[in-house]
């Protein structure tokens, strides 16, 4: 435990992946990893400040936000930083009109957005979305644009829910970018721009941060890029021989 | 003329590519490209020995040839070298029982092959076949061996159909590489083997080949790479701008 408390010495806030950490998601809404609705409640009683970091972006905040409040846990809209509102102002801020190559579920998220004549694609985890025909049409709109632009809200590998390991929107963003030779632009964990956005809005400087997740490269590599302390869990995709 | 002959010095054999060098596959069965009937007929009737090099994959070596017939080349089955029976050969060498993410019409040509509980996965042209469910099951598939194994049939970027750019298999390799932290290993054009089996199959030396075809990468390096000399074609998907 004294180890422990060195380790944390300094922290005055912490960040929480979702998926993986709190819960795996999946059929029914999915179902809570064991301890973990006690383990936010006690942190929030601690006076350490909580933020949630998650780069689901399957789901709109409020769709996510309502199932993890199902499952017990002590959660709000305002407490999660997640990639399409990242996405949105970034759009926004460069005058970019998006092709979105992203699920039903979080298309409401891009509402505010002119999508009219796309000069660039946003990709997100789409899920059966990714059929070849709209794989197909991003990558047609990406040949087609003189200087073509390729955001993916993420870059996971795979993700895990009850059922198994699913895949997640890394391989689609590779794909893309090796069909139409870009780089895409990540917008989510293990961006820094990403962590940093979640910093401010909870007032708490990098090297007074820890973040915990499952993903070693998303969760873990990135926040240590920022400065950040980080925890990896053995739940979600956790493997001792995967990194 | 001079030039020509003298870059041509030697040849006694042509590897040619189909797609986007003899017709550009499309509804209907496509469409030949000006000129290529008649050259095929003319290179027959010269002397010069004659094979068909593709990396076709979404389609029998019989379907092809029949549309190729159709459109009027002088085609026979025993001419073309595909990756599919190349792909057969090295499963049954190593004893690979594959997991099949390919097109259906192609399906049949690994009829004499064991797909029982698999131990790689052999991924091809899949087309509409490149599903959200098709693509999680190869990667759970891989996912789930010791020693994941993946074969693609081809690596191609994309290629054109007369309605425009196609993805193509190696984007969805490329996908499958990120998400399980594997190599794939090719099977087709650039692959030297590949071509190694063609020359062998014309009775023609490296030195005395010439390969035309439309892709950079697959066709002109691929084949320089094995001593051959390499034509680029400016049909198909050649573009001025990209490589």
């Amino acid at each position: 435990m004294a180890a422990w408390g060195a380790r944390l010495a300094g922290v005055r806030g912490v960040l929480l992946d979702i998926s993986g950490v709190l819960y795996d998601s999946g059929e029914g809404g999915g179902k809570p990893i064991a301890g973990s609705v006690d383990a936010v409640a006690r942190l929030k009683r601690s006076g350490l400040k909580v933020r949630f970091c998650t780069n689901e972006s399957q789901k709109s905040r409020s769709r996510l936000v309502g199932e993890l409040r199902s499952l017990g846990f002590n959660i709000h809209e305002g407490e999660v930083t997640a990639p399409p509102p990242a996405a949105c102002q970034l759009l926004k801020e460069r005058g970019l009109r998006p092709h979105l190559l992203v699920h039903d579920e979080v298309r409401s998220e891009f509402d505010q957005v002119d999508t009219s004549d796309p000069n660039c694609v946003v990709i997100a985890d789409a899920g059966e979305g990714f059929s070849y025909q709209n794989m197909n049409k991003a990558f047609q709109v990406l040949m087609g644009l003189d200087t073509p632009v390729l955001i993916s809200l993420g870059q996971g590998r795979y993700y895990k829910v009850t059922s198994g390991l699913m895949l997640d929107v890394g391989g689609y963003m590779k794909a893309l970018e090796y069909a139409c030779g870009v780089e895409a632009e990540v917008v989510g964990k293990p961006s820094p721009e990403f962590f940093k956005s979640a910093l401010q809005e909870m007032g708490v400087e990098a090297c007074q941060a820890v973040m915990i997740g499952d993903d070693i490269v998303g969760d873990v590599g990135g926040a240590q890029r920022c400065g950040m302390r980080a925890l990896q869990v053995r739940t979600g995709k956790f493997s001792p021989t995967c990194s």
